[in-house]
């Protein structure tokens, strides 16, 4: 696929509207307009035809979107039409958690190891998935086809943790640590900084409060 | 604290402001000049000047940025120079990752109680805090102040719990389920949807591996 420069704010709305899209089909919509589509979502129509115009389009004038050829495209465009295998270092609650989370299989997302440096958790599977030592990263690594790492990890191993990764090949990490990580140019990281996202919502708080206060109405 | 209208951009930057000068004050550091702050986050230092002067600036010509000073405005702003009292609902292994993670506390959000439905989890206590029968929700609602509740519910029951919330006067929700709550517009939502963050970095491999494959250079 040939592909140009798409803005943050467009990859950021795939997989919202594949989600709808998957609402859709479950509900046995075949096809959508794209007026019906932006009142589900609560985006503008010209938005969504915008967005998917990028890719080429996949609509078609007085007939709408069909649902399920849309919601194919648009996962191949997202790469979750293959399997994505992946590997999460930090064995503890958002570890597991993540591990448990059986949603990622659904669009392709497998985890193949959970790793940890703690005895008491080296061993021990979670929903059938083995927890390694961490010590033997390297070794599973040069053995296994891995996509993306996920680190849950503390800020102050983070960096040596990707350091190892990338050292191995790893071209994707899904990052929980608090950190920015400093990664080569080849190398795609994800941010989940969840006090950032936190802040974000305190921030609301705040704002909405001192409108009440000086007695605008927002 | 009069405020204008602020872009989504500008708010998600602040967090990481914060973290920063967190970091410089932690080291020591007292000034620092915008450029110097430019290079250490790799954000301009023009861009840094812009957001900061939505707020009324901080900096002063010649001298910089006192990084402690800007450190307790920027809390301010971000609404963190207060206590903002949290429930989670979903003692699962996610609520209970939340619940351990004790950085929020060190930012003012304090967890005062988990919730869940499961008889199992109801009863017991994740470091120190109670885990409280969901059909006691109300009740623990008149009595306490709650600032905001945080969502880690399955899918299915999101937007019913949502609505109990509401009811009972909560005007803040971080939402962790995966779709979008309908709201009242007096009732913020933060959502943290990690199934699309896990795309959006699925996006960015498939994207290098197509123009890998094309024999470009990205």
């Amino acid at each position: 696929m040939e592909r140009k420069e798409i803005s943050n704010a467009v990859i950021k709305r795939l997989p919202r509207y594949h989600r709808y899209l998957g609402e859709l089909m479950e509900s046995g919509v075949e096809r959508i307009s794209s007026n019906d589509l932006s009142e589900k979502m609560n985006v503008t129509a010209s938005q969504i035809r915008q967005d998917l115009n990028n890719f080429g389009g996949f609509g078609q004038q007085g007939y709408g979107y069909n649902v399920e050829y849309l919601y194919n495209e648009i996962a191949k465009i997202l790469g979750i039409d293959r399997q994505n295998n992946m590997i999460i270092i930090g064995g503890g609650n958002f570890g597991q958690a993540l591990t448990n989370y059986s949603n990622f299989e659904r669009r392709g997302f497998m985890i193949q190891a959970l790793f940890d440096v703690s005895p008491d958790r080296i061993g021990k599977s979670v929903r059938g998935i083995k927890t390694l030592d961490m010590k033997n990263l390297e070794e599973f690594l040069s053995g296994h086809h891995i996509d993306i790492a996920v680190l849950t990890v503390p800020k102050s191993t983070a960096q040596e943790v990707a350091d190892r990764l990338i050292a191995c090949g790893i071209k994707a990490i899904w990052n929980f640590a608090h950190l920015d990580l400093k990664v080569p140019d080849d190398v795609v990281v994800e941010n989940v900084h969840l006090s950032e996202s936190l802040m974000q919502l305190s921030y609301r708080i705040s704002e909405k409060r001192d409108k009440e206060g000086s007695g605008q109405n927002s």
